[in-house]
């Protein structure tokens, strides 16, 4: 069994198995046990839970500063929070666990690890204790090349599309597509996402990390297409219907968790879950939601995060769109329409953002004021007099002959033996 | 014939006469004609350009003056701009353009007038010389009362009913639908605004001001459902297949031009009208509008205008959405769904706003942490113990008693003769 999962020989050991204990102590943004861990460390924090002491003056003075700082100003004290965990204590087996996701490939990312995920350090107290990881690729890709896809379970065709031409999109783009391993919007990106890997050599290339447990150096192992941030725990293919498509994601790319394996999805997990995607990742794009819809939580964590946030537009008399025209109204999402949109708004510059839309200019789009009045002014069969036109046109007769010569030379207008037409 | 056609007896007959021949002398926008009209007044000016004079120092210096303080800083001088404005004098005739209008039931509403729309100001010199109106109202209604709805003329099945939806809802909340009398999304806005009013039989009380040409005093008439701001003169009923719905427009609205009665529509025209259309409204509603599109150039015309615009979602894959999405993604328009929120942007406090979308929240919602934590936790079929709920949940026994109580109270717990389990 190896429990220096991440980083062997780093000396890490101690802190790796204790900070896999307590994430299964603690539910993930347990502010006092977040404050626990800061004030302590980890290895001693875990030691104190264990020992039986009914609470601590010192430690529970230091934990109430460090709540204050953070905007937490009011808790019920360290004896509250020692009773919430310790009745976990008898289930805690961290090298158990940590065996569990070696044996799968996988391993545990702790904040003492080079690889730790800068980005997460913006959710302050609620900085997760760690991450389990299981898949290909045991590190989170660099918060820029990460583009979370998000939306309703209950999606429509119209979102499934959507998603899937969009995730695919941005994997052809070098993202690597994140969602939260959900039915419908959820699964389209992940799907959209290995569909694209699959048409490329450059996501086979890498050597696969399974089996090892062992992270490959930075850059060895190529940009995963896609990621699963799960509300559960990394060995339960949740939901059921989609244990196929997880199972694709961990041989591809990864599956994330904060909660240990054995953990099952609640509903306040999902909410943290949906935290950890906005903290994670530079971008999130809703596709489709609901008025009411955990998407929207997802997006307002990544607002309140400075996190950029996308939001597809749809009909106005789909419901699964309601939640993404809230998000616009409401100043909180920047609507995107294809990948593009959603490379720009990850602020990689991109030489052909938006190209693609600019129709060709009409001819008459460069010219004048005058000689579009004159334009308008030349009739389109019989030919007329630069009086008449000056008439017309509302313009002297000198801009007339001027205009004209210019017109002509651009192919607009024609000169007959009695007068002047439109060339059409 | 009656050339006082919007306000007899106040004195105004020779502005409004030398106004009805400027609009015609003149292009909608000719700055070097309106600072003329401005340091001339409009009765001189005319008679200046009827001189025959080649020029004259003192005009062209404090024209000059004008236009240089509202940002025109070159021009090609005043011989120019008479050498524009001159060979239109053969064809003046504003005695018989007033009849035109006079006979129709319309007339021309000059700045002079105190129905003048205020809000026309903000156009600064390119403020139109006078509007020449035709219909059931001789007046624009309060800006903050009307929206204009704009958009494609080669709209799709999708943009024509969410167009006739928003507006007749507009008309059943007081406003009135502008627009500008096309194809596809106008004739649809008018179309919508004319057959909630239909419905409504406060339109039908307000005497006709038709064949009069005298517009009835100020409240006299209700608010009209819909004005068509056309780009020709409003005795061209233009396009041709729209000519019984403008028709109608005028029964029961009005139809307005700064052009004279007469006048052709031309591009220039349009682009001009685009701004008119921007200036009078308070809020103007892209409904569908592709990449490349005039009702673009109107939002773009009303957002340089300090005015509200929104724009109406729709699919992704629809080049007719185009626009409207662009307009969202560079933040020139508000994202706007239903009239609700039309209204909402109108600065028009609505009891009803948005509220009716949304949805009953869900029990759990006002549900604390820890309380949300115990429902997850309680199973769905047999019944748990309290210190296993403690375990679960992650909660210390007393708060697990203390939250079943509460959730028992709230019908979400069940207490059984061998433990807890949710009540479902």
């Amino acid at each position: 069994m190896n429990t220096n999962a991440v980083e062997p020989g780093t000396g890490n050991a101690d802190i790796r198995l204790a900070r896999a204990a307590l994430t299964r102590l603690m539910e993930p943004s347990d502010l006092p046990g977040m404050a626990l861990i800061s004030v302590a460390g980890p290895v001693d924090a875990l030691a104190f839970i264990r020992s039986g002491a009914a609470s601590s003056a010192v430690l529970e003075q230091e934990m109430t500063a460090v709540l204050s700082e953070t905007g937490t100003g009011r808790w019920q004290g360290l004896a509250e929070a020692l009773g919430r965990w310790r009745p976990r204590l008898a289930d805690l087996a961290p090298e158990r666990d940590l065996g569990i996701v070696d044996r799968f490939g996988g391993g545990l990312l702790i904040p003492e690890d080079p690889q730790w995920p800068p980005a997460l350090a913006d959710l302050q107290l609620a900085e997760p204790i760690a991450l389990w990881l299981r898949g290909r690729v045991l590190r989170i890709p660099e918060q820029k090349r990460c583009i979370a896809v998000v939306g309703s379970r209950d999606s429509t065709s119209y979102g499934d599309n959507v998603t899937g031409e969009i995730a695919s999109s941005l994997v052809q783009r070098g993202f690597t597509v994140v969602s939260g391993g959900a039915y419908g919007i959820d699964a389209n990106a992940h799907r959209g996402a290995l569909g694209a890997a699959r048409q490329d050599p450059a996501y086979w290339g890498a050597p696969s990390a399974g089996g090892t447990g062992v992270p490959p150096a930075e850059g060895a192992v190529a940009q995963p297409p896609t990621l699963a941030v799960m509300a559960g725990g990394v060995d339960r293919f949740y939901p059921s219907g989609n244990e196929d498509l997880l199972r694709t994601i961990t041989e591809q790319g990864a599956v994330v968790a904060e909660v240990p394996p054995g953990t099952n999805p609640t509903r306040y997990r999902f909410l943290q879950r949906n935290r950890l995607i906005a903290a994670l990742f530079e971008v999130t794009v809703v596709v489709e939601a609901r008025w009411r819809s955990g998407a929207l939580n997802t997006a307002h964590h990544a607002e309140g995060l400075s996190r950029s946030v996308g939001a597809v537009p749809g009909s106005v008399y789909s419901a699964n769109s309601a939640g993404c025209h809230r998000l616009l109204r409401e100043g909180a999402a920047v609507c995107v329409t294809d990948a593009a949109d959603i490379a720009e708004l990850a602020g990689v510059a991109g030489s052909n953002l938006a190209i693609e839309q600019e129709a060709a200019p009409a001819l008459h789009d460069g010219l004048g004021v005058e000689d579009l009045l004159l334009l308008d002014a030349l009739p389109l069969r019989s030919a007329t007099s630069v009086d008449k036109l000056s008439v017309v046109a509302g313009l002297g007769t000198a801009t007339v002959l001027a205009g004209l010569g210019r017109l002509e030379l651009l192919g607009l207008a024609q000169r007959l033996a009695n007068g002047w037409k439109r060339n059409s």
